[in-house]
């Protein structure tokens, strides 16, 4: 027991920043709304990492800008005021700010002011891909800025034989949802591409509607179960499950209660991998053929903003129709419901036991053999993110 | 006013032990549900002190264990899942527990896992009596494990002239309800048996009917107003308002108001007594020959379950079906709600000012005459009490 | 940037104990009820400054005392009982006292208790004018008393030109309603007479429906734009908006959005001033001849009782009569509600910025020309209040 102890505090000292990052890592690229989301002329407003972004689409393109109005600190987002093309007005008072460069362009009722042309607000890179609006959230004027393809799931050789598809293939079609889930974003990851929790898809439609032989459980039995991305520094930074790999024991049986998978299917290629700063990648899920995306958006130290998304390529019309009545009618309510719904539900029980507001799992937690990846994943985190968050209250940074 | 205060602190010195018991004491029996709420094959999750306490009952009787995974700490009874009759396996990741010892028999999805027998979940003593599933809550393996009948009230002489049922008599029937209750348990406690709130029940409906004389207030005479049980070490440690002694001044008039009881008929045998930890009973309520009991079970620091009991003894069928007519008809409406709703009103009134989070009531409260059994009370938990628990925030014992 | 942050540390420096007044201030008188709200028999209980007060009003006038029993801390007005003309007893243990000296008079379970005759509630003076009750909250015995005269509004001149309705006038009428706000009572009180904040009322219907020629900011030009109060020890204290002094630049022109107010009707008479312990006198509003005043009286330090009150000299019944028609009909849904709720909305929305609960506002605040008379009014109240009151959490002052 006093050993059980001791190696747990000894591996807990490998990824200490991990267990600092409560409210995310900062410099990184994550989703905040779907394209379809911020029409010409919307604007929304979204917390990433505590951070509040107010987003704008005008005819030239998506703005974002801290939505924190310098003044008196109020949410510019929930009154969006524009009284010109490339400003965003403070409802209250009129502080007008330009959207492109966050400068204090005017005050309404006080054009001569002398915070006018010497105050800012931090501005936030903005990329579009496969239908999603990504948003850089960090440091202010953080350089170089990395490419949105560092921080997406590793993109597979061509020739790979169960290759599915990537956010930057050609023709990709991305359909998804995100909802808020009351749990922290780290609780959600582990939760993602967890390999112990199988039991508790036992029953899920989406495997039994299609009579998978999904395993009890997967053992890692040599550190190749593993691989390591990114450690050289170059392009995305993630750890994936080689399930199919022979260094995975897939549990087929339990002698003790007697237990099988209820299928015969075979799951080849389907494989999850997980990225910094929180991107899931499975595989062949739903199905063979389809890839499945998952981001945990870090709200605060309690909240995450889940999203999921399923990635089909359709080269024609006929097959984008035939992607969009499959997701809307099947893989929707069975994928991204039925199953995910679970693995919700598991993320927020959790969170009591793990809460930032004085829970103890953190320390008290036992993990065992399949959790390797997860204490894997912990340690990458810690050697290689571009910044931990630091809780925020608040802050209005004074920027000129 | 500083003698006042002097007096106050002295006092206030005799139960420091009491004012620290927040979250109730340990190594106690609690009631945990009635037996009918736990058929067989039924899971459920009660709370008590703090300790997260799962139920199960087989064909083999009832188990009770901690309801906390020992991997990652959810609670088991949310998802109950039973793959064999002496187990029941977390729904997260599988991890399979023995009823009977707690010890970690298998996972799921990884059999082979070293953790596997060299893990297990505390358990709990089950008692079951008089309609009621009683846990033993407190240190693992506490030893001697002391009868259930050392924390249920006294049992009276079978000659005692007034003498009412007993949960340990013959052919006794036990009816009644548990709810949660906002306040945090000594509240609930010293409004059990305080004798200075009959005011707040003067127009109750179980006394309007019956047309008693219920006292405007009682007052201790002399020490002798109130007996202590328990002091030599042996049986339940209590407290009791010997009411009709002669050491307690019944007051009938309050001459400034001008007021009376309304009622006429005598209370003679019906008196209040308290043992630990934290059970009621009064005798001759709500009416001659019947006994009520009352646990006030600590939950959390802000809450308890209200446990309301009738006790009346049937030696026949037409006893029973009486009884329980009667219970649903007249007690159940009138003593355990409109009487006893009143009493939930006043704790719940009186926890923001005794809460724990930052209430001053125990500093700044203006105890009188009539709270002397109140401060007997406090003291005498103080001295015997088998252990306090400290506030709970899900620790997670690490057992073997 | 250095300068512009020692600037605003150095002025912070001088308003210290505004930013320490989070319970607002102590020893004024507040409106508690209006005279209507509290007819004969009545008792109501309302928070001030985080003080229980419960009013009761009999044949001999409005009586107010600590609303917490000594005895066990309860709220007495949740279940008012009175026995006599001259009492209230508390529904718990029949604590009894005097309503007038709030001396504990007899206890009703209990009458020869020691306690009686020696212990009391702290009363409060009462104060009632043009319809609504006052009550002076503050230390014990605070003496002299001011005058209620004194925590008004100042009392223009008959010759004034644009005189309008004062609270002490003959023949004035007082209409208007209370509610609770979720914001600190300073923000409320610094959103009332911000001159800054004219383009959040923008499109407000009761500009709109006189089209009144409302700025779009002002400007103050010269120290003179704002004239202070009772610096000199006399009288009420507080701070007004000099509008049409010629010290106030009117802004009618944003050129860099071009925007221009949309009426053209004169504003003229229309002026704003604030006094302590927060009372907001609109003079010529909501049009020429009538008042407006406003408190924000603090409950706790995150909320305000929010007072909106129209004030008219009504010299006939006649003109009564169409001066109630007025209210119900217009004033009360486009004044008091359509404009002054996108106020309750401004200070609602910082709340969260200048929590007193680790809001980081009153650091981080970037306040510019127009916030002039804000800095101003924080400084007179750090030099002038009678006290500043401490964060309250139920404290029951022993008294005899």
């Amino acid at each position: 027991m006093a050993t059980s102890n001791a190696r747990h505090d000894a591996a807990r000292r490998q990824y200490e920043p991990y267990l600092k990052a409560s409210w995310g890592m900062k410099n990184y690229w994550y989703p905040a709304l779907f394209i379809h989301e911020l029409a010409v002329g919307d604007t929304k407003g979204v917390t990433i990492a505590g951070v509040p972004i107010l987003l704008r689409r005008t005819a030239a393109g998506v703005f974002a800008l801290r939505d924190q109005c310098l003044h008196r600190g109020v949410t510019m987002s929930v009154r969006p005021k524009c009284f010109s093309e490339d400003t965003i007005s403070c409802w209250y008072h009129g502080f007008t700010y330009d959207l492109a460069s966050g400068a204090l362009k005017t005050i309404i009722g006080a054009p001569n002011d002398p915070l006018v042309g010497n105050a800012r607000l931090q501005t936030y890179p903005i990329c579009e891909l496969a239908g999603i609006i990504f948003v850089f959230v960090g440091d202010d004027n953080y350089a170089p800025l990395p490419d949105l393809a560092d921080d997406l799931p590793v993109r597979l050789p061509d020739d790979y034989e169960f290759r599915s598809p990537h956010p930057m293939d050609e023709n990709v079609v991305v359909l998804g949802i995100h909802r808020t889930g009351n749990s922290n974003w780290r609780l959600a990851v582990e939760n993602g591409f967890d390999p112990g929790h199988q039991i508790m898809h036992r029953d899920a439609q989406v495997i039994l509607s299609q009579n998978l032989a999904f395993p009890l459980g997967l053992n890692p039995t040599s550190p190749e179960a593993i691989t390591v991305y990114g450690e050289d520094g170059a392009g995305p930074v993630g750890i994936m499950n080689e399930w199919h790999s022979g260094h995975y024991d897939l549990v087929m049986h339990n002698e003790e209660l007697d237990l099988h998978p209820f299928g015969t299917g075979s799951v080849l290629g389907l494989r999850t991998s997980m990225y910094l700063p929180g991107v899931l990648m499975v595989e062949n899920w739903p199905r063979r053929g389809l890839t499945q995306l998952e981001w945990y958006v870090p709200v605060d130290g309690n909240r995450h903003e889940y999203w999921e998304v399923i990635l089909g390529v359709c080269n024609t019309e006929a097959e984008l129709k035939k992607f969009k009545y499959e997701y809307e009618h099947l893989w929707l309510p069975i994928a991204l419901h039925d199953f995910n719904d679970d693995d919700l539900f598991a993320r927020e029980q959790m969170e009591r036991f793990y809460s930032v507001d004085g829970g103890v799992g953190w320390d008290d937690e036992q993990l065992c053999g399949m959790d390797a990846v997860i204490t894997g994943w912990r340690k990458l985190v810690s050697r290689h993110n571009r910044g931990i968050q630091t809780p925020q209250t608040h802050p209005s940074p004074r920027l000129r």
